[in-house]
């Protein structure tokens, strides 16, 4: 295999992160996802708690108030120079080797390079409740709190980074309805384009 | 293979169609395009020409005006007809029999149905402007005109009746960008989703 980049970006709750790391395993490329999160600190000079929280997810209110939030002298605010470290991370993986990238916008970090896959896995609301419940220990209505507040925040930074709709189909190579087609067979559909 | 039902949105020159005409043949089950325009044309009592040029398309104008224009004392516009007896002739297709049913909103309305595969076929620019150009026989500028325009139709038609977004993943089981995967990979992918 070519070198090869695949992109997972995920609603939460849908198993994209659970289909990207077993897509990996089985190309035996690197998976990254919570594992860059030290190299992200590194480079924007942020603690690694703080990129843990922060990356990939805007805080909670609305574009508007985002766009205009906490912006210096310079018009950075403290997300653009985490966005910024992410962005360099990205490429330097992409540069180096074959990999697995989960979210953090990397479809559109890695738009004008060839060789890449972008996907976008999504689900049914009931399927995604009960895999949250199942995985965080939580109630139903703490489940659903915790998925509308999540890809918010992720659609929020999508949007205002890379100003492209998240979730819109145009932007992937290939969207999935995990709950529809089942883990096994997402997985089967992306290892099916990467031959 | 149990009934199956399989319906093919797609962008303007992403091949979407004949992609779908490969499937049916392939599955050995009927494809509905065209071929439905008469059956419209028999329930909304309006002429088939008329269905050809107006059924999944909105007029050239925008959302507003297309909800605002031509309603008549019941409320009920000339499309709204259409799009009434375009629904009945899809629901009795999936009632009747396996296919493939391309365009017309027969994602949403079949939305409440299991063993339906909903597909979205997109493409890149390029790629999609040189496919109109070869099949309809025109120029780059004429293709490019050719396309915004049925697309927006398209949008306009599917966002009025449907109250979601034309071409956002979540609206489908699987969407598919025929210019990176290639329209044997995409139909491979069908096939690997109706199994």
């Amino acid at each position: 295999m070519a070198k090869r980049i695949i992109t997972i970006s995920r609603e939460f709750g849908s198993g994209g992160r659970f289909i990207g790391e077993k897509v990996a395993k089985k190309l035996g490329i690197t998976y990254y996802d919570k594992n860059i999160i030290s190299e992200i600190a590194e480079k924007s000079g942020l603690s690694p708690k703080y990129i843990q929280e922060s990356a990939e997810l805007s805080p909670k209110k609305g574009l508007f108030a985002y766009a205009l939030a906490g912006r210096d002298i310079t018009g950075k605010s403290v997300e653009d120079m985490v966005y910024e470290a992410q962005r360099k991370v990205i490429l330097e993986l992409a540069e180096k080797e074959s990999c697995v990238i989960i979210g953090r916008n990397a479809d559109f970090i890695l738009r004008d390079w060839n060789a890449v896959l972008n996907v976008f896995i999504h689900g049914d609301m009931p399927e995604k409740i009960q895999r949250i419940m199942d995985l965080h220990n939580v109630e139903e209505k703490e489940a659903v709190k915790m998925m509308a507040d999540t890809d918010k925040r992720r659609m929020t930074n999508y949007n205002f980074y890379t100003d492209q709709k998240w979730g819109k189909a145009s932007n992937y190579t290939l969207s999935l309805n995990s709950s529809q087609l089942g883990y096994d067979r997402c997985e089967a559909i992306i290892m099916e384009c990467v031959k």
